[in-house]
């Protein structure tokens, strides 16, 4: 990682967004554990794994993990309406949830990085998922105590390898 | 969908990049089913989805499917070594694959869509793994049979909403 942004900036604008977005949006208070950083994301007790991507000078990828009933509970406070089950809309609460931390991540980020676009969520449920990014980029993640239960929040960047707008692939395979 | 792009030009590059990439870096040949279109990603038999954002004018994200055995064959391809259970190496050579098909992909849509970046592939491992977008946005999903085994590609993709470079969130939160 470049000195353009340290892994300290990471994790304090992770805090304040989530903060934020919690607060805001669903009137839930978060405290921030100590930030870390590995490889993978592990999730042994299932389940639910949003993801967004970025894209300009630097690239990466944002997540928001929890277990199944964390998840159930935001959506409950977002839709206003109890989810005892993971279900399309709970996916959805997630993936919106996501898209606000990240999105609002990414704003703060910009005036150190440049400009960033923002794919659209992608939110994976399922049993012992495991996420690694290629060649084992490493995460950044702050865990949340969030009444009682765990929220990750996750980022990992680096800077553009090569002119993404033109191709971003480095690879080339013959025209037929 | 906009008429810029028609699911079928989606399947069309799709099958084009996938069959060049696997003929050219994996010596391996595959012959495309019909495509079709579903809201989630369901892999009952578990195991490594592949996902990759689009960010421009257009969003979206780009897929590669298969199952533990097919994704070890195409290591042990891409390698030249042999890999009998998904580890670091499996999951990184399923991103490497990744990026070459969609980002061919996106080189081939550029035409039409205008300039798109793309983030980093992150690779999911696990059981009963199902993917959704937000709001339930569709996957064109291609199903290849790739020497007797099946590797799905799928792209969700649609025009941005907002601008994007800017501020995609849409969502206003407090400065605190």
């Amino acid at each position: 990682m470049t000195n353009l942004i340290t892994q300290k900036d990471i994790s304090s604008l992770l805090i304040d967004n989530t903060e934020k977005v919690f607060s805001v949006m669903l009137g839930m208070q978060v405290s921030p554990g100590e930030a870390v950083q590995h490889q993978s994301i592990e999730r042994a007790d299932g389940n639910v794994v949003s993801l967004v991507g970025f894209v300009g000078d630097w690239v990466g990828t944002g997540s928001v993990c929890c277990n199944s009933d964390m998840a159930c509970r935001i959506s409950s406070r977002m839709l206003m309406a109890e989810y005892t089950a993971v279900n399309e809309e709970v996916l959805d609460a997630v993936g919106e949830i996501t898209n606000m931390i990240i999105g609002n991540f990414k704003d703060s980020a910009e005036p150190l990085l440049g400009p960033l676009g923002l794919s659209t969520p992608t939110v994976i449920y399922g049993r012992n998922v495991r996420a690694r990014n290629l060649n084992g980029q490493l995460w950044t993640t702050v865990p949340f105590d969030c009444e009682g239960g765990l929220v990750e929040v996750k980022i990992c960047l680096g800077p553009c390898q090569g002119p993404n707008k033109n191709s971003n692939t480095g690879v080339l395979v013959a025209e037929s």
